[in-house]
């Protein structure tokens, strides 16, 4: 029954690096919490990197540098 | 107040079904706790199916079968 | 496989009042867009009022007027 | 540390201003509670009218008036 | 830079498990994404079973059965 | 009309502290977006430290060294 909500910027990830992301966190709930993996949903934001900030800059600006 | 986050896939909700969610959530609201409707606020975010992960597997991957 | 959540201030909701909003959110959803309830997720959070602002004050100001 | 989350309807706001909230969102943490901005991440969501309600009406019909 | 927010009904879990899934969460977007993990947020909700809905019912009246 | 979830670890902030967020937020985006002060809801989340992450390991364990 578990909810995950990963949050990334949006740089490219493939179908296949989210399918793994969605893989990968419903076995850890499986694994640590022993959690039901039939109804643990994750779902991943892919966000803009002028959307994203860290350190009081965006990403877009840090990733010029 | 409060605030409602629906989060559902991305697959072809209309602007009519989203305002029907709208006014269904926040009509909720008021009737089971009586809250100011004014101020109610409903946000839908649509996700897509590559990016929804359930049991373990993208409903991309579920919507195939 | 909806995700709603419903945040509100922690004034007194009883469980009754919540079951009604988790079984009114899942109905809105399988009534207006066909949605799976077995998969249908609603979870509530209740945030006490020194944590929640509108107008740029908190409800617990608020409420004392 | 700080997670901030905005949401703003997707009305036009520019990279600059997105960056303006960066930076004041960043600037408020380290000032109210001293916290490291080089670890408070600030992510922005834009949201369609069309998928953002309030009042029990979406903004795309509060808009037209 | 990711922020990853795990929701989970409040039933137990012991801070070494809350430690190991911040663990795999963040080792998970290291190894997928190639993520930095000194600036990856794992977050970590634990719900009262009251206030989590799965089928329209709360996790209260489910783990009753 | 905008909502800003302001998330921090439980480390002590006071009600003084809290109001000053949700004031300097709510300022925040009139300021840069000119939006309406008086639908802007600022919630903040305090979350325990072995409940928060970064660099793989809880707060409450980087608060020891």
């Amino acid at each position: 029954m578990p909810y995950v909500n990963i949050r990334i910027t949006k740089e490219g990830a493939t179908a296949e690096q989210k399918a793994e992301l969605i893989k990968g966190a419903t076995d850890l709930l499986v694994r640590v919490l022993n959690k039901n993996p039939a109804t643990t949903v994750v779902v991943i934001d892919e966000v803009d990197t002028d959307n994203w900030g860290i350190g009081g800059e965006t990403v877009t600006v840090l990733r010029r540098r």
